[in-house]
């Protein structure tokens, strides 16, 4: 079972490199949208072509997008949210006021919404004998990262909101057994991108160095 | 808490756009590398400079990576997924012998190898109180998207082998506890990219159209 097509590789330059670098670097989990805006349904097309150009484990493509329309049902999901946002201000305790103050979610005003729903499992065990659930949620979440990408590479925003009762969230899409939301993305244009992380931005919490993510060999952090 | 720095937005052009599409259409998970090569440090560490402006929930960051250098230590790490090869084929039943035939992982032959460890809970809440082990897992799932596109455009190949036992890899890497290894990335030049993800190109499996992905306002796929 040869590789039979020659493939000829396509060789990137410098300048294309660096490009892409920037894409990263300007990418940011938004929650602030042009309220009333709308989105070309031939852009949102393409990033969600992008999606479907992500790797997955064992060719799978575990992941389904339900683009919310009905204006009704972008309210129940928004209702669900924040129920979760309250949720989440009750344990965060000492921090909750702060938290109350921060913008979390855009999902009223975004231009497009959409919930991202992990498919039953189809019983692929190519790669995943050992983490059949770790690795088909990495498949998804390969593809929503390029969506995020894509979004911006198209100068719209991208938020990923994970504030939300999946078994809720599951019955309000009808989504059949097994199948699990795991991100509402919330995706339109935006009058400016966070300079940076809008966490950092806001001074909810400082991001670690590369240098702290990195060993040799072995673990080797200091115990903390 | 408002938004103190005024971001001045990046417009990308459509030439970029489509260089940014023409990248995650290139990409491939490669499992044949040019044994013997090398990989300049330099490069290695803008691959993971890419990793590390991924998002996160929180902004926890909760992955790590471990490169692999010693070459005992990569020759356990090639046993461990050996292993694990043998029993995914022996779970295959059927296809055991097509599986045999195909070239799963480069391990051996990669100019770098890098661990993927999601690091232990650090108990962050936000955007993670109903999902808290599957919004962590999808941050890191995130950077190494990034280090695949990042790997592609650097002309260099990315695999992500899942062939193997966690807890073995956990403590062949010394890591500590609530520490899970969740990929071994392989990382360098190849002879040529598959002209087509390698499973689909095999024949082993076709990929299904996005159409087959995509639902409005609910889950709407005639059931199998």
């Amino acid at each position: 079972m040869g590789l039979k097509v020659p493939a000829k590789a396509r060789h990137f330059s410098v300048a294309e490199r660096e490009l892409l670098y920037e894409v990263m670097r300007e990418r940011r989990d938004m929650r602030h949208f042009l309220p009333e805006s709308t989105i070309d349904p031939v852009v949102l097309q393409r990033i969600l072509s992008a999606a479907h150009t992500a790797p997955s484990v064992g060719l799978m493509q575990p992941w389904r997008f339900i683009q919310i329309k009905n204006t009704q049902r972008r309210e129940a999901v928004a209702v669900l949210v924040d129920e979760e946002r309250m949720a989440t201000a009750e344990v965060l305790s000492a921090r909750e006021p702060e938290f109350l103050k921060l913008k979390v979610e855009g999902i009223r005003e975004c231009a497009a919404l959409i919930a991202v729903v992990q498919a039953p499992d189809d019983g692929t065990l190519f790669g995943r004998r050992t983490l059949p659930e770790e690795m088909a949620l990495c498949s998804t979440a390969c593809a929503i990262q390029n969506m995020w990408l894509a979004s911006r590479v198209e100068n719209l925003g991208l938020g990923w909101v994970s504030l939300f009762d999946p078994v809720a969230l599951a019955e309000l899409l009808a989504c059949p057994k097994g199948a699990k939301p795991i991100a509402l993305l919330c995706i339109g244009p935006v009058s400016e991108f966070y300079a940076k992380p809008m966490l950092e931005q806001v001074g909810w919490r400082q991001p670690k160095p590369l240098q702290d993510c990195l060993f040799e060999d072995a673990w080797s952090e200091p115990s903390a």
